[in-house]
């Protein structure tokens, strides 16, 4: 059988159906299943994407039989529309469109009103009525084609139109008449001559297959060829071409154009959403010259009379159509429609974009109206679409004057008086006060003022510098890396590229979801998950397999994450406990003590107060499971580093600032990151971990014997990169644990496991499956030692990476699943190789990212655990990742 | 068949032959062996490993038949020996010693005189005529019995012993009498009895019992098993027990005991080589209480009479056995024996242990002499002990006043006048001075002081700091992380734990093979590879299959390298001629640049000095290969840190210290191991490569056309991540190479390849391979990111590894093969998949450490490449890998 090149719509017939639309394109595959479903859609016909496929197979020769095919089709289009191609009298104009599988940017879009010359200008004359409609239109053909199909740069044209505009005296296009527009035809033709040295096409034949070879030829064009390299879209999907009838919305005011949603895309409510003009073209709605006009009253009054009034009839027939194709497609649609002369057309239909609120209202809408059923409800929700509804967010009505851009570091609003420091931000939030933050860049020592201020900002440091991982992780608004200001901790005020000086004191809102740094407050409006998000969420737990845990370090991250609908704690940071003004000056003075006893004697301090913290999370978690990460980072991050600072407290614990400064020097590190930390720490001064383990059993043991909670903690040593290691600090976890279990006299089970952070864990995750309950990957370093790639120093390059190709995405947000993925697999092989029923969880940043966590469900992992913020975004992709079997 | 227990030896017959070690272990296998081949050996018998295995399987039991083989054997003994064992009248006394396959410590030695009680010492005083020997030997026995068999404190009995001496009012133990040791027996038995609670044993066959079952439980005492663990060396190896009628020398002056060496253990030369005692035992050779003899005037005259001539026809016979041995094991030989009342007993032989150039002279003699092969010869030789020659090393004869210690980083000896800068040391150089650079830690702007010091000592940093890594590349003597000293820049002087200051200019003498620091200057010897070596190293290469290259960054590098057999560089670090003092301005100057034209201009300015670098390096090399690796550390590494020296810097450039600290700062990374380096700076700053490209392809291009050179310049391009990263900078190569070669008009190939430094290259091999020609393991870089551990940092924590047993070797000076070495592989097979031609190196510190050269022939990489003074050592290691096979 011979190969079907072209499939025509038209008159309630149409070869192709919306299933088709790998072979006619997103576009083409709605237009036939329009056409077949009664709705009046103008004739025409699309080529399909095998012949471009072809196309390029053959030296970009058109395969035997199209031009033929095509022929036939026109021929059907002229028949039906009462109209011939190149008719002096009645000419049919077509308008040539691409349309892939996918929308795809940087492909020839639309040319529109071609068939026009000089001889069937005059047949639309006669047609219309309306010269200057005419050849408004004429020149409107001769620009876009040029530039789209002969690569005429097209501010040669604008400028003789805006010369003509100068001589007449005029600013508006819609000022020139017929003869200025038809004086233009002229001038642009001798023009593209002059430069191109070749004529304007006056065959509409060869206009046509100008047309349609533009379309083909710009599937290849630089700008798609990378968009498919950073898509992943293979370049034998190819591109479809319609050429469809003209219709005319700009024919006299018994016509119209316009755009609806058969839903509120913002809101997601039920009811007919649309705006129309009357007597213009599509373009016109798009460049927003004139004002568009409501389709009815349900979108509000805008004292402009409605569609609904204006032209009744044909509004009753749209509306006919928005149930008809809602039924039809069972989702929300994106219409275009185009009236002439009283009659109605559909250009378009698509899936409908929608907010994320919108969309969750929409899913479960139509669940309840019997459209879908649940499992279609869950899928119809983007999990990373719901991160707008789990933070603060400004106020969409609120004016606002934006002084600054930074990258979008953890989302949400806030507003508060500028501080420089974390201690300032301390004390201006116990008297009440409402301050962001603003710092260079952070470090552990501003945990405490991160957490007294409203937001977070940064003049350095990427998506994932400290500032933003720990925003993110306390669900708390962060602009990180603003290059666009300067910092001048001396002056006490901070600098916008555009002159403004911020000083202390002075109000600033920051939006954590576009990275924008505004003057004054912004209002705010808080976040919900309650209605139709929670019914969503509850769909959405039925299906999923993986189980959504989170990262806290505190009973109040706890309880938000319980309520986001958290299945235990992945990870509890438990330095984050040492920074605590009341424990800070203990930790110091472990740090500062050259001997055992000296250690011990400080870390007896720190004890109760770490066993309150793990008190307290596990009466927050009621007996879900609580996994908690021995002291990771390392010794100098407690300790000041400025020497102002070193002086300052050496003079309040007692000692000279030599010796703190000598203490602080020897503690330098080179590169932290690849330094005296994690399990390193727990070797070289084992008491630490010690003191740990005996607060969390003894808090377990409390809790179990006096409370009758159910608790097993999950006691987790970071940073393992050999099985001797945590051999070493599992015999004497084990010997603490059963120290404590013993003088309590109850029963209680604990775990001892590690995170696999480093590629060399991972590699030998057989031998260290031995000594491990469960690995918990830690993703954030381990893809940081796997690409060798700090991610405190990443700003000056990784955006360079991603902005051109270099990477598909920045690996910190999404986990790089070749390479940062192949280790994870590894190790899950080996670990379970050797114990099968080792429990093996993620608890990077990775784990709130969706195709990170579809990832994780693929490799079969048992839990992923992420930010409190970031629970519901992972039950959802969880769901998304089952469902996609 | 019933297993056999125990191996008979005396007589001149024997059960055991010599290669029966893993049955008898090595003392019992060459008593067998010697017994034999007809020499004089104490008749006895070896119980076997593999009872101890039996009495470990069997919760310390021994197995049936044993004590029944044991009393048969002793029979055999007793009749041979004309003596039964507790007899009052002629008893038989035995040595009982432990003796695993390998030499073990922490193992139970020896027990003397067993078989010694309060009626048998009559027989021996009947025997030997000699009251205070008899009294004397039992009072050694009981000494020894008690504190190894019965687990009394030592002390106890030696304080009894002073007590007596004291008492008596002498000072050595030879004062003491016959009534002295029998007295002090009683005692020393009622004090055994007061602490322990039991009896000395009197019976013989419970001394014999015991003593066997000391002997299989040390097998597993701590430091036993903390050994094995160290050395892999497996628990069922298991000890075998030789018991052994024992011989006396200190019956009189016809009795004598000694130790020799078939040649000269020192030197390798061929005369027989050892001392001796008359009248005394083992232990006073060894105790050095009295001064040994020589045992011939080869030996050097000593005042003293050689036992050539003292007793003529023992010397004849034992200088017959050392040729029956030689020809027999065909190895140098180390012997014990002794004599007993002018009967010549053997009680031990064993290959000898000797220095590295013994080692060389004996294997070429041997082979010469026509006892071994060439294959053996180079087997002889451990590739590790080549270190020794290959540097300067202290004249031995020289005496040394050590200050303090610090780690081997780079070995040789070197002395000079105390330094604290690098510039100092240069200027110094110039004039003359031999100085040794001392620094708190260095980095790469101390280069030239590096290469003007004659020594590197600093107070910071481990194995693989700076300091180290670089002076081990120049071959420069070097110690590093010496915590004994504390430098005092501010000063000018450095302080050691001993409290001796030393200021500038005071002179110091450092042994970059022991570590250690020495007042003054120690006269030193400097190395050769001629004679013997270079024999032995022809023999070498015809049996290796791996080739061996070079790191050298210098052409005077480079013909050392040559010199010691280098076949090509393997890696030039191209960022070591950027720190020159004529072109450090200019790479400032591109570093402070803020555009291209700006970096351009400056590049400009050091591309004839890179071109004349590379023009140099492939003289050097005469058309061998040269891999070339463009620039890869961070930029701020080429900036001051200091204020002062930013300000001074500022000023000799022309720009305010702001803008420079501006940049400092700017640049300033957390992690830069981890940070904007290597072909991250290639991609951003794509025209310094270019330059570096241009540089290469220019001399090499010039050198074909103009000198006729065979040149293929490899080009490597470091710390790739990610295919893309190749590809945009291997495109950008290709163009630049393609242009020059085009500008001289001749034809020159030339390769592009990467290091695999990062985990994630390794991963992803099969990709990368498509862009790379080459791969070169950079597994300094692999250790660290694959451990996550910086080996700036590693100081703190990495000793302790290694000494607890956590590590079995410091994985960067050899190559962890377990998980590192796993990545390794990875990539081999996924490169090879991809490319099955490509080249696959290693460039890390590794290519120098004998077991990684091995693991690299095994795994079947094409060469490895090390610092100029360790080629020797790869190439032994290399044949030694072929001949292991």
């Amino acid at each position: 059988m011979a190969a079907k090149y072209v499939y025509f719509f038209g008159n309630g017939k149409a070869e192709g159906r919306a299933e088709m639309k790998n072979l006619l394109g997103g576009k083409g595959a709605n237009l036939a299943e329009m056409t077949s479903i009664g709705l009046p859609v103008p004739a025409g016909f699309t080529i399909t994407t095998e012949v471009c496929t072809e196309f390029y197979k053959n030296d970009r020769n058109y395969p035997a039989g199209l031009k033929e095919e095509v022929a036939k089709n026109l021929s059907q289009v002229e028949e039906l529309m009462g109209k011939r191609f190149g008719d002096p009298k009645n000419p049919l104009l077509v308008s040539v469109r691409s349309g892939a599988r996918a929308s795809m940017p940087g492909m020839m879009d639309t040319i529109l009103n071609l068939g026009l010359n000089d001889t069937t200008v005059q047949g639309i004359i006669e047609q219309s009525q309306d010269e200057r409609f005419a050849y408004d239109a004429y020149r409107r053909f001769v620009q876009m084609y040029s530039d789209v199909v002969m690569g005429m740069d097209k501010d040669e044209l604008e400028h003789l139109l805006e010369k003509k505009k100068e001589e007449r005296g005029v600013r508006l296009d819609t000022e020139l008449t017929a003869a200025d527009w038809k004086e233009l035809v002229g001038k642009f033709k001798t023009k593209i001559k002059d430069v191109l040295g070749q004529d304007f096409p006056e065959d509409p034949q060869a206009q046509l297959w100008g047309a349609i070879g533009a379309v083909f030829g710009s599937w290849m064009n630089q700008r798609a060829i990378t968009y498919r390299k950073l898509n992943g879209i293979p370049a034998d999907w190819g591109t479809a071409v319609n050429v469809q009838s003209m219709v005319f919305g700009n024919m006299g005011n018994d016509c119209a154009t316009g755009v609806a949603f058969t839903r509120d895309p913002s809101t997601g409510e039920n009811y007919f959403y649309g705006e129309y003009l009357i007597n213009a073209q599509g373009e016109d709605v798009v460049a927003g010259i004139r004002t568009p006009q409501p389709i009815n009253k349900a979108n509000g009054d805008s004292g402009l009379p409605s569609m609904e009034e204006t032209m009744p009839d044909c509004y009753k027939q749209l509306a006919d159509i928005r149930s008809i194709l809602e039924k039809h497609y069972k989702d929300m649609q994106d219409i275009e429609f185009t009236i002439e002369k009283g009659k109605l057309y559909m250009l378009q239909t698509r899936n409908g974009k929608r907010t994320a609120k919108a969309a969750i209202k929409v899913a479960v809408d139509m669940v309840r109206e019997g459209l879908i059923d649940e499992k279609t409800a869950v899928l119809r929700v983007a999990p990373s679409q719901l991160d707008q509804l789990l933070h603060p967010s400004l106020d969409p009505k609120a004016q606002k004057k934006v002084i600054a851009k930074g990258l979008p570091a953890s989302p949400g609003a806030a507003s508060g008086e500028v501080v420089f420091t974390a201690d300032e931000a301390e004390a201006a939030a116990k008297l009440g006060l409402k301050v962001i933050l603003v710092r260079v860049e952070t470090s552990p020592e501003d945990i405490h003022g991160m957490h007294a201020a409203q937001g977070i900002l940064t003049a350095r440091g990427g998506m994932t510098s400290h500032a933003a991982v720990v925003a993110r992780g306390m669900g708390k608004c962060c602009v990180a890396g603003c290059g666009d200001i300067k910092v001048d901790y001396a002056a006490g005020q901070f600098v916008a590229n555009n002159g403004q000086v911020l000083k202390k004191g002075d109000v600033i809102t920051l939006d954590g979801s576009t990275g924008e740094v505004m003057l004054g407050a912004v209002p705010t409006v808080a976040p919900q998950m309650t209605g139709d998000f929670a019914t969503l969420m509850e769909w959405v737990d039925t299906f999923r397999k993986l189980k959504v845990r989170t990262n806290a370090d505190t009973p109040k991250d706890a309880k938000t994450a319980r309520e986001f609908g958290a299945e235990g704690i992945g990870l509890c940071r438990t330095e984050h406990m040492f920074f605590d003004a009341d424990r800070i000056a203990a930790v110091r003075e472990m740090i500062l003590s050259d001997d055992v006893e000296g250690r011990q004697k400080a870390l007896a301090k720190i004890l109760p107060m770490q066993k309150g913290d793990f008190l307290g999370l596990f009466r927050e978690m009621k007996g879900l499971p609580v996994t908690i990460r021995l002291l990771d980072p390392p010794l100098h991050e407690f300790l000041p580093q400025e020497d102002k600072d070193i002086e300052e407290l050496a003079k309040t614990m007692g000692v000279t600032p030599k010796t703190l400064k000598n203490k602080v020097e020897y503690l330098h590190e080179f590169n932290p990151m690849l330094g005296h930390r994690g399990c390193r720490l727990g070797l070289t001064f084992p008491e630490i971990y010690d003191m740990q383990v005996q607060a969390i059993m003894e808090a377990a043991c409390e809790l179990v014997k006096n409370e009758g909670y159910d608790i097993v903690p999950e006691i987790m040593i970071p940073l393992v990169a050999v099985d001797k290691e945590l051999k070493t600090l599992r015999d004497n976890a084990i010997r603490v644990c059963d120290e404590v279990i013993g003088r309590y006299g109850v029963k209680v089970e604990y775990l001892i496991g590690t995170m696999i952070e480093l590629p060399r864990a991972a590699l030998t995750a057989d031998e260290i499956a031995r000594e491990a309950e469960f690995f918990s990957f830690g993703t954030n370093d381990l893809t940081q030692t796997t690409f060798g790639l700090s991610r405190d120093d990443a700003g000056k390059f990784l955006p360079f990476y991603v902005e051109s190709g270099l990477l598909e995405d920045d690996p910190f947000v999404s986990l790089d699943q070749n390479g940062v993925g192949q280790l994870v697999k590894i190790a899950r092989e080996k670990g379970r190789a050797t114990r099968p029923n080792i429990k093996l969880g993620i608890c990077g940043e990775h784990g709130g990212d969706p195709s990170s966590v579809i990832f994780c469900h693929k490799i079969g992992l048992d839990y992923v655990s992420c930010s409190p913020f970031r629970v519901p975004i992972a039950r959802l992709a969880a769901a998304h990742a089952v469902l996609a079997e």
